[in-house]
């Protein structure tokens, strides 16, 4: 018997748990789905798929939607008067096993359901679902169904996912006087069970904190539970402390059920250096809290799937679990439907981020099926791009639009430079795509070639020995953002680089990146440089020092200069920050694609080039997975020895 | 208090009852959803509202949605600390009673639901959900709040339509020998409800039909239920019979719970002729049966919103129960969202009627409001259909769609003149439409007038004095079809109209109209050219033939030449022909219309124009609404009396 899958229109289930994410975020009893165009899935959808068989066969088809299965039969062999019988329509309810064959069978499966997607699970020997059917949704040509790995059964319901569970017992717990201090050995995502000794359940508050501050404050604490009176259990939320009030040690009992989902981490890192180590180690643990059905930017907020967080998550994932299946997973959820309507999660960088994060898909994976399923949508969300340039064929920003970037002091009057430098990014993969699917890449290099002659003749500054902001109103400022992107994307000659690297990423005089989601992009740009040790440092730096400060977890920031008292605070509430979000997982990048020094040159047949910084360690065991491959590299401060038969 | 509604975004409420009604159908155990493309509700949304309010006040947002109600205050009156925390945003979980004011008080409500619309409800003295809010999807700029008068308490959910119920006891109840058949008064949309003598409740199977015949044939029916084991209900379904095997009249008691939208019925027709005043009953019932949340076209199959037979319900409904709701709720479920990239129930022809339902909705009810709401979806569906326009600017089929006009032999060979006929009432509707807004109006007269010179150029034989079917396999095939519509909708000039009554509509050379659905525009062009006997005649024999053969609804179609063994035959199936369909309610249009002689000319003012055709009755007394305004008219054979102060 074949693998079957539930299957559906492809994306549908992607929309239909992206909203569920979207809509998850809780702060202090309200509800705050986020604040962009939510993208619904189909309603209505019929699969088809014709088969020819040698021989009588069965199947049938399971499905919580409103529907039937239509059999239409061709056999000349047959009979003539039960061919006429057979040669027409014959429609079957779903759960009724189907008998036909042996000719040519046509099957339709028509489904309608409103309050999650249509799905579907064929059993059968010759005649099972896949994604060898196809699906139409009454508005656009047929395309190959949807389907998840996760979804294998009959018995599941794909509006449900199963998550793993692991149940963590309290590490520490303390008399508080007024209440019980519960502390687990790091954060989790979690649903708390509350057993009382004298097998009793009471309904009672349980208020949850990433930090021991936080749980503690059970005014400005996030989340705050009452336990179901049934069960004992509240609602799953991020936590790390739990603190119940006017209650003793002895009379209850806590636990937490983490859910996640499980992707196999397939890196191992291991150096002489003890902070290294630690550091690989935190940024794993927070990197997989993030990484559940989407890549989220924090677990305790926003939970939100943001394009520019995700981008960088995809090349973590690269070096860490090198799972494509969640890359698709969260760039279907970003994308939506077509038309596209408004930016991704309102953010003009953000559409770039997806066009640029399906290249490092593609890059990572040399997954042609995907490019293939999206590429009718990465010329849409180029077409629509498009609709807002200015006379120059700069990207600009519509009235509502979101030019975000980073939050910097920029020279926002006119277009930005630094968008101009996604958009040719955007540009070059297009061309890449084209080429990879045998599309005309011409038109999409010409415009590469026009708008980098416009970016440079409009934002090099040659005294500055910079890229400007913008151009129109003559200010000439610099950021670091614009020459960043420059240097990671290609698009400043040698010269340019040179003198970016002297007049803009070392000169102080050039405000600091404040944000760890630059500081991502400035130390890939300092790497590529070939400034490792000045890369190396200021990883020590500041993710030691969020160490320092008892992180289990990395921050969404971290300002050295902040006193510990206020290093909770952000957006200016008391327990704004998270403790636990993705872009502070990127040492995992660094160190893997730099300091390890392996590059990916060959997903398909695990081919990589490796360039070892041998400056930032006496001895290294590690293991990074390229393709299907894992490479286990060792080096004992004379030695490399790489093993890639794994 | 003021009135409060449960509000949502506009159409969204439509959309999701549309998908229920078009989910709904059922035949012998399995569902037959609707084979278009379903319209989705919007899952995020935001309402917006600025107050200025003179004191302070409270007010609470009831919801099931996920979301926050965020309130900022500008208030100069109050001291300056309280002032600056009052600016602040502030954001509070739903159900919570909030004070604001005095002051300007601006209120944003977050909502976002993934299973049905969301949709929201304020409950206070000043502050209070209605249409005065603004709603946004984040996709669009922002538009009025949809609501509905029949939710208008914070205790109903507007995802559960609260149907009004009637209990019948069956009229008759036979012991079969091998079950029992239960016949009730008239056909009903129902639940049935099974008690056992003994007060125990065991599951059975209950068999279905419109007719005797088919709640007799286990294996042809379309609806057979078994009961519920603790209620001892079915589901709801049409029916008039219902069958019960293997038990005896003295074991159990079945009545039949009718399940309704109570749209008041406001006309009242009694006259000499009590053939007539059966037709009127009987279409009456008809009518009332297929007028629920939505037109539907029968309430056994397909109970499925079509734009064609929506459109004839609009004229019904003006002369019947003139509710102007029934007629939005229906207009916005069958159009959908933009972009249009189907046609509405994937026919071509349908499109058009909902341009012209539209229409008729004004004229009926000069309902400006409504027009303005889906003024820029008339534009958007013109735009489409402009997209497949031949050379000549005539409007063609694109591959897949489904140029129905009616079952009828039609020279299909390029583009069809009906077709053309009410694409140009189409236009004639924009301009009519952008003259109530104020918005420009001359570029439709123009489309009107060129399309028109096109018409007669391509279509009209002047040796046959008719319209042809098509001009491009110089056939020359002449129909009914375009021919009524060109004097339905005023294209044919004089001389051509009397042409058309002469060589098409007089001629039975023509083939006849053989659908009760076309048959509907064939008397109102007979009835307009004043052949007013003619249309009598054929009400009585065609009418009065259905229920000579038992009829308690009107069907879907009757041929007095088809055996009485034959009569519920219909697409192949042996009870597939829907015995109450709206469209056979027509004769209540015509009457009152053309043989009461009724028009309307203001509705906002209940102005209206009266032409009894005397030759109809010796005797009358009725009741027609106009506007607000219920007319009652009687004629004694000398004297017509008029009473309009109603």
């Amino acid at each position: 018997m074949k693998q079957c899958y539930w299957i559906w229109y492809p994306g549908d289930f992607e929309l239909y748990y992206a909203m569920k994410q979207n809509f998850s975020r809780v702060e202090r009893g309200y509800g705050w789905p986020a604040f962009w165009k939510s993208e619904g899935f189909r309603n209505r959808v019929v699969f088809r798929r014709t088969y020819v068989l040698e021989e009588e066969t069965t199947f049938c088809v399971i499905s919580r939607a409103t529907g039937f299965c239509m059999v239409a039969e061709k056999n000349q062999e047959k009979n003539q008067e039960k061919n006429q019988d057979k040669n027409k329509d014959k429609k079957y309810p779903f759960g009724k096993t189907v008998t036909c064959g042996p000719g040519e069978i046509s099957i339709s499966i028509h489904a309608g359901c409103i309050e999650t997607f249509p799905s579907i699970y064929i059993k059968g020997d010759m005649i099972c679902s896949d994604s060898g059917w196809m699906a139409e949704d009454y508005a656009s040509a047929p395309v190959s169904a949807g389907y998840c790995k996760y979804f294998t059964q009959s018995s599941q319901n794909p509006a449900l996912w199963d998550y793993s569970e692991k149940t963590y017992q309290p590490i520490r717990v303390t008399d508080m006087g007024n209440g019980v201090l519960y502390e687990f050995e790091t954060e989790l995502t979690a649903v708390l069970q509350v057993t009382f000794h004298d097998g009793q359940c009471r309904p009672l508050t349980v208020f949850c904190g990433e930090s021991r501050e936080e749980a503690l404050d059970p005014e400005h604490c996030y989340y705050s539970w009452q336990t179901d009176p049934e069960t004992g259990k509240t609602p799953c939320s991020a936590l790390r402390f739990a603190f119940i009030p006017d209650c003793t040690p002895d009379e209850l009992e806590v636990c937490a059920i983490h859910q996640y989902v499980d992707i196999p981490v397939r890196a191992k890192f291991h150096c002489d250096d003890k902070l290294l180590n630690r550091i690989w180690s935190v940024a794993e643990h927070t990197f997989r809290l993030c990484s559940g059905i989407f890549f989220i930017d924090g677990v305790k907020r926003d939970k939100w799937i943001w394009s520019g967080d995700a981008y960088q998550s995809f090349f973590v994932n690269q070096y860490l679990m090198a799972d494509p299946d969640i890359n698709r997973r969260t760039l279907l959820a970003l994308r939506g439907n077509d038309p596209m309507v408004t930016h991704i999660n309102t953010i003009l960088d953000y559409s770039l981020f997806w066009i640029l994060g399906v290249k490092a898909h593609y890059d990572a994976y040399a997954d042609t099926a995907f490019i293939r399923q999206v590429y009718p949508k990465m010329c849409s969300l180029m077409e629509f791009c498009e609709k807002q340039l200015d006379e120059n064929g700069f990207l600009t920003g519509r009235k509502g639009d979101w030019v975000f970037i980073d939050w910097a002091d920029f020279d926002r009057e006119g277009p930005l430079c630094a968008e101009q430098m996604l958009y040719l990014a955007c540009w070059e993969a297009m061309a890449q795509s084209a080429q990879i699917l045998g599309e005309e890449a011409g038109c999409f290099e010409k415009r590469y070639e026009t708008l980098k002659q416009n970016v440079q003749d409009f934002y090099w500054n040659e005294q500055q020995g910079a890229f400007i902001d913008s151009f129109v109103s003559g200010r000439q400022h610099v950021t670091r953002h614009a020459n960043i992107f420059a240097v990671i994307f290609d698009i400043a000659d040698e010269r340019q680089k040179t003198a970016i690297v002297d007049h803009v990423l070392k000169n102080p005089q050039i405000p600091a990146i404040t944000t760890p989601y630059f500081k991502f992009y400035e130390m890939d740009a300092l790497a590529r440089m070939g400034y490792l040790g000045e890369v190396l440092q200021q990883m020590k730096d500041y993710w030691g020092g969020m160490l320092e400060r008892g992180a289990v977890t990395f921050w969404e920031e971290y300002d050295p200069q902040i006193p510990k008292e206020e290093q909770y605070d952000m957006y200016g509430d008391k327990f704004g920050k998270s403790l636990c979000h993705a872009w502070s997982a990127s040492p995992i990048y660094l160190l893997a694609k730099y300091f390890v020094g392996l590059a990916v040159t060959g997903p398909v047949h695990g081919e990589y080039e490796l360039n070892l910084y041998r400056d930032a360690f006496q001895y290294l065991d590690c293991t990074l997975p390229v393709g299907k491959r894992n490479v286990h590299i060792s080096w004992d401060g004379n030695k490399i020895a790489v093993d890639d038969r794994k």
